[in-house]
C-alpha cells in the first residue's frame, strides 16, 4: 500500500563501499536477514542514535564505538536485541567478534545494527553461521539487495542516489533506509546508512550527520512511537576528491545538499511505506512565534488519531485538525487568528470556517493520495514542516497480526 | 463492544434538581439529543473545562458565568458548537435567552453546553423548538433517559449513583456522562455532571469539582485527542444537611467520598465505552521521582498505538511496553531499574525479560477483558494511575465513518 514509492532508483556504487547480504534464518526462513556492509581503510562513519532510554545493545556499543576507525557495519533484522540486558551486549559483541576474526581486524572495528522483535535473545549461532555467505558477498553495487536486506514490515526497499561534479570529479552519495512503524524519530530515527566517497573530516562529518538527520528523519512520524533501534550513519570513504574539514566552499556544500537530499529521500520513503498507509501527508505550519510550538502543533495534527482515521476515510474533518491546533499546547494561541488549508483549499479563516469553502472542495483534496495540510498560526515568522500517514484498518492488522 | 459495562445502575433522585429530555432533530430525527437541567433557586454550581485553546463557544460562555447564582444547564449531542467564531457564541447565547425568557430568569442564569461535530453552525432553531418538550419534561427521576440524551458515539448511558447517611438525614450523590472519542482530559473532560442534595458553599464546591475530576476524568485516556467541548459540572441543591463550608468534619469526608466515587464509575465508565474498545486497561506507574514522571510513563504507554494494537490482539508483546517506557522523556532512566508486570505476572525485571516469565503466563493475562500493566521505575516513592483502551479495526471504522 506505499504510498508514491516506486521500485529504487538507480544505486550509483560509492568507491571504497562494499555490501554483502546473507539470509540467517533469524525470523524467517530464506529472507534475506543479514547485510555486511565493508569500508575501505581511512573511511570516517558518523551516526546519530535513538534517544530512547532503552536504546539497544547494538546502538549502545555503536556510541561506545563512534569516533575511532571503523571498517564493518553489521545489520540483522528479525530481532532488535533491545530490552535483552547484560547477554543482549555479550550478544552483540560475539557478532562484532566473528566479523573481526575473519577480517584481523579489532572488534572495535565492527559497529553491529539489530531490528526486529524487542527482548528476544538474538540468535548469535545462526548470524555467525551466516556470516561467511555474507563476506563472500561484498561488492560495490550490492546497495539495491542491501536495501531488501534491512526490511522488516517495510513493504518495499527504499534507496536514494545522488551524483554531482567537482573539478572534474564525480561524487557519489547513495543511501537505504528501513522502517514503516515504531517511527517517530528523536535525533536520529530507524535504520538509515548513506554513503559517500568523499573525503570528510571525522568532526565535520558528525556534524553534516546531525544537520541532515535534522532536516529528514527527524521530521517524520508515522505512529509516535521512538524505536529502541533507531541508528542513522553517514560514512565517507574518502576515495575521491581532495580532504573536506571545513563546513565552507563549493565542494562542501553541493556535498551537502547531496546529503540532504538524499536523506530527506530516504525519511520520505519510510513515511510513503507507512504501516497501512494509504496517504502521504505534509504538515506544514507557517507564521508560529518560534521552532518548537510549530513542531508542537504540527506533531499534535500529525499524532491525532482522529486526524489520521479522517485522513484514511478521505473525510476533510477539519474541526478535528483545528480541536489538534488548539490542544497542542501553544500558550495563549488566539483561535481568531488561525487559518487552515488543505493544499490550496482555505478551510479554516480567522479560527472558523472559511465563508468560501464547501464540502465538495475538501473532499476534491482529500480524494488525493498527497495531502498538504498548512496552518497559519499568526504568531511570527516561524515554520516547520513535517511528513506523516493516515491510520487505516491495515496499520491495526499489521500491528496486531505481528508476532504471530 | 462495552467493556463490562452494563446498564445503568439505580439512579437515586437528588432533592432539588430536575432533568428534561426531548429530540430536537439536530443529527439525527427521533433521537433523544437536548437535555435541560433545572436546580432549585440557591443551588451552587461548579465546574472544569477543556484546556484546549479551541474551546467552544458554549464553554467559553459558562466560563464567563460560572459564580453567578445558575438556575439551568441546557445540552445538545450532534453539534458542539465549535471553531464557530461570533456567530458560534451569537447562537449558544441564543439558546440559553430561549430558556430564561420561558422561565423569568435572566440568561446569565443558564448555562450552555454542546457536543457533536465540530465547525458547523449550530442549529438554534431546532433546539428552541423542542425546548417546550424538555421543559414540559422536567422531572427528579429522570437520570436515566438524561444519560442517553447526552450520548454521541457512546453505545451506552454512563451513570453512577450513591447515597450515605449523616446525623439521620440521607445525602444523594447522582451523575451521568459522556464521551468515548476525542478522549484525553486535560483539566477536566467530555461532558460529566453530578448533582447532591447537600449544601456546600461555592468556592468549597469549586474545590471539590477540581479534586474530583483529577482523580477521575483526568487519570483516563482513550486516544489522546482533547476535546474542545469538555466540561465536568458539581451541582449542590442544598435541599439536605447542615451548610458546608470546610473541607473538614465527617458530613464533608462522606460528601467528598461519594463525590469522587461516583466521578471515578463515570470516567471509567467513559473508557469501558471507549470507541471500538474490547480491553479495560489500568496502566499504574509506581517509585517514580514524582507525579509528572509517573504520568508521562503511563501516557507513553496508553498512548501507544503499538502498545493498543497489541492489547487488541492479546499479545503480550511487553518490548512495545518497555520501549515506550523509554521514550516518555523520564530524566536518566536507568533501564536495569526497570521492572514491569501484567497483572501479578512479571514480565520484565531489571530492564530485561524476567527468567520466570513465559509466553504462556502473558498471553493468559492478554486473553482477560480487564487488564493491569504496572511499572516500577526504582527511582522514588510516587505512584499514578490511569485507565484506557486498546485499539481495534472498530476505532478506525467509527472514526473514518463519523460524519458518513
Amino acid at each position: 500500500m506505499a504510498v508514491g514509492l516506486g521500485a529504487m532508483p538507480v544505486m550509483h556504487p560509492v568507491k571504497g563501499f562494499e555490501l554483502g547480504i546473507a539470509s540467517a534464518g533469524i525470523k524467517k526462513v530464506g529472507r534475506r536477514d543479514l547485510v555486511l556492509m565493508r569500508c575501505a581503510e581511512g573511511s570516517q562513519v558518523a551516526g546519530v542514535f535513538t534517544q530512547n532510554a532503552f536504546c539497544a545493545a547494538p546502538v549502545q556499543l555503536c556510541k561506545q564505538r563512534l569516533g575511532q576507525p571503523v571498517r564493518f557495519l553489521v545489520t540483522n533484522t528479525g530481532n532488535a536485541n533491545a530490552a535483552t540486558g547484560q547477554p543482549g551486549l555479550v550478544a552483540a559483541q560475539q557478532v562484532c567478534q566473528a566479523v573481526a576474526d575473519s577480517f584481523q581486524v579489532s572488534v572495535e572495528q565492527v559497529l553491529p545494527f539489530s531490528t526486529g522483535v524487542i527482548g528476544e535473545p538474538l540468535p548469535v549461532d545462526k548470524i555467525t553461521a551466516a556470516l561467511p555467505a555474507a563476506m563472500a558477498d561484498l561488492r560495490e553495487d550490492n546497495w539495491n539487495l542491501a536495501g531488501e536486506g534491512i526490511m522488516t514490515t517495510d513493504t518495499l526497499p527504499k534507496g536514494a542516489s545522488v551524483q554531482f561534479a567537482h573539478d572534474g570529479e564525480t561524487f557519489t552519495v547513495t543511501g537505504i533506509s528501513k522502517g514503516a512503524g515504531m517511527i517517530r524519530p528523536n535525533m536520529a530515527t530507524m535504520l538509515g546508512y548513506v554513503a559517500t566517497d568523499a573525503c570528510v573530516a571525522g568532526p565535520l562529518l558528525q556534524a553534516l550527520v546531525k544537520e541532515a538527520a535534522d532536516l529528514s528523519f527527524n521530521r517524520i512520524t508515522i505512529d509516535g512511537d521512538t524505536s529502541t533501534n533507531d541508528s542513522f550513519m553517514l560514512i565517507a570513504t574518502g576515495q575521491t576528491g581532495p580532504a573536506i574539514d571545513q563546513a565552507e566552499g563549493e565542494l562542501y556544500q553541493k556535498l551537502r545538499d547531496a546529503v540532504c537530499a538524499v536523506a530527506m529521500q530516504l525519511a520520505q520513503a519510510i513515511v510513503r511505506d507507512g504501516e497501512g498507509a494509504t496517504k502521504f501527508v505534509t504538515v506544514q505550519v507557517e507564521q508560529g512565534g518560534n521552532v518548537q510550538e510549530c513542531l508542537d502543533v504540527a506533531y499534535a495534527v500529525a499524532h491525532s488519531p482522529l486526524i489520521k482515521t479522517a485522513l484514511f476515510a478521505s473525510d476533510p474533518n477539519w474541526g478535528r485538525i483545528v480541536a489538534a491546533v488548539g490542544y497542542a499546547g501553544v500558550p495563549a494561541l488566539e483561535q481568531e487568528k488561525v487559518n487552515v488549508f488543505l493544499n490550496d483549499v482555505c478551510i479554516v479563516r480567522d479560527g472558523g470556517r472559511a465563508a468560501s469553502y464547501t464540502e465538495e472542495q475538501g473532499a476534491a483534496v482529500m480524494q488525493q493520495e498527497e495531502i498538504l495540510i498548512r496552518i497559519e498560526l499568526g504568531r511570527g515568522e516561524c515554520s516547520e514542516t513535517i511528513w506523516t500517514t493516515d491510520l487505516s484498518h491495515e496499520y491495526v492488522r499489521i500491528n496486531a497480526e505481528y508476532r504471530t
